[in-house]
């Protein structure tokens, strides 16, 4: 499956939770990750972000079964281009 | 067809594309909108966020042809509820 993870949160965690997701998933754009991951992953993630967040912050995560349902444009400058998967 | 948003953009162009979005899509987090639209909306609004970037600026937008195919996680605090969206 595939999943979009976007985060909004103190700037004192910022650091923390990016590097966690840059060791799981591709960084995009500023606070925005994708990735192709198994079920078992997606699970780990989640459990693994709540230790990260504290009162006001706020992930979401998005998740497709797979990549064929999803389009993706791109608007001026591309961050992080990802490699052979659109 | 839903899409999301998510910019990464310069400072001082935050509050114009934060306005734009906000009469075109639901906003959720941070730099992050959603919502439900047509081919022609998603047509106009990726032509006229255009308009906004300059260089450095990078807006990503992500479709799919139904919600159905998405699923959707908060952890954390949810800081505009969407209401029966999901």
């Amino acid at each position: 499956m595939y999943m979009i993870v976007v985060y909004d949160i103190d700037v004192k965690r910022i650091s923390s939770i990016h590097n966690y997701l840059r060791q799981n998933l591709h960084w995009v754009q500023n606070s925005v990750f994708e990735g192709e991951v198994r079920l078992s992953q997606l699970m780990r993630i989640k459990e693994e972000l709540r230790e990260f967040i504290k009162s006001g912050d706020s992930v979401i995560i998005y998740t497709f079964k797979s990549k064929k349902h999803l389009k993706r444009w791109i608007i001026g400058t591309e961050k992080n281009k990802i490699q052979n998967i659109f």
